[in-house]
């Protein structure tokens, strides 16, 4: 393939990232679902989250990529995330499903911006959000308003969602250059510029924490 | 509504079984493939299945009743047919999507022979393979001929799929008489023609079965 060197590591931990959302996802709705209601509804942005890896796989394969090797070096850093965070109740869900798959979303966005503009507008098409904003932020409003106790533990399991994000970030990058150079403009001085990268996607957590009211 | 009492049981129980081997094909998709790809097919199918519940779930709607309440009797026997058929590796797993969905279509689409035509042709629609059979039929085929030994015991797996879903759906048969009395062409001698039903479907899982190779 004759695309920017980064661009298979950007589309297969993507991919990887919306096939293991995907996956947990379906199981949180299923364990911690109030009701077959809001199992069915967080079963349905999950199922979008399928829709996504579908687009990225496909177009691995019109790159000529084997979709399995592109997302085998992201598997393990994404599946030590899920299993640190795996939610107790299911406002730590709604949490981790709008907060943690936000910031993750952010990092993938940023590292698109520079691509040839096909795959960035893929990348977008694949992170527009399905609606899964409105309705974390109305249910975990409602339960905190209900539960006002509620708040502090939510808070402090955002920042465990975060900080768990970004030291698997870190990592990856780390192990793949390529994919941590599409993130900063001047290689000269990466890892300052990961650093300012990293400060950049936590304002906009900020602003996901303000809008659930946390 | 003004269709034959046991429709909104139907649907209702079908679309359970839908949501529910959602919820299971990926989570064994993700604890049990060997390989990504293979977790890729089995999520594939099981995302399949969730098309087939968003069916049965607007359907529910069009006719005026509202999902949650007409699957909510069904929860239980099915939730309690998944938990003792937890397969412990993907073989189990790959017979459970193939024989343990399959006896279950079939008893669905015995109970929707007699409706009316709408109900029946989307009750077709929803049990259409989607190529579950073929993956499965061959994964399965190959497993057997790589180890041998397997084959007795997948086919020991196979009869407790068969026997716990028969006396799960025994279970609700007793506990929804108007889902039973749609199986059932006279209603003036229940139970025997309820034996005779669970003989045919017998039939039909030696059929798959034979495919397996066991």
């Amino acid at each position: 393939m004759n695309e920017s060197p980064g661009v298979a590591d950007l589309l297969g931990v993507l991919a990887y990232a919306e096939l293991s959302a995907f996956t947990r996802m379906t199981e949180d709705a299923a364990l911690l679902a109030p009701s077959l209601a809001d199992r069915t509804t967080l079963s349905e942005l999950a199922v979008a989250e399928y829709a996504h890896f579908r687009l990225l796989r496909d177009r691995l394969t019109e790159l000529k990529v084997d979709p399995e090797q592109a997302m085998r070096p992201f598997v393990e850093a994404l599946d030590a995330w899920h299993t640190q965070t795996r939610p107790a109740d299911w406002l730590q869900a709604l949490v981790k499903a709008y907060v943690g798959v936000g910031i993750a979303l952010d990092f993938y966005r940023e590292a698109a911006k520079r691509l040839e503009p096909s795959i960035t507008k893929l990348v977008d098409e694949v992170l527009a959000d399905e609606g899964r904003a409105n309705f974390a932020v109305e249910r975990v409003r409602a339960g905190v308003a209900a539960d006002p106790v509620a708040s502090g533990r939510l808070a402090l399991w955002a920042r465990r969602l975060v900080g768990e994000a970004l030291s698997q970030g870190q990592r990856v990058a780390a192990a793949r250059p390529e994919l941590a150079r599409l993130l900063v403009q001047s290689v000269a001085d990466d890892q300052a510029e990961i650093s300012r990268l990293f400060a950049a996607l936590t304002e906009e957590h900020g602003k996901r924490m303000a809008a659930l009211g946390l």
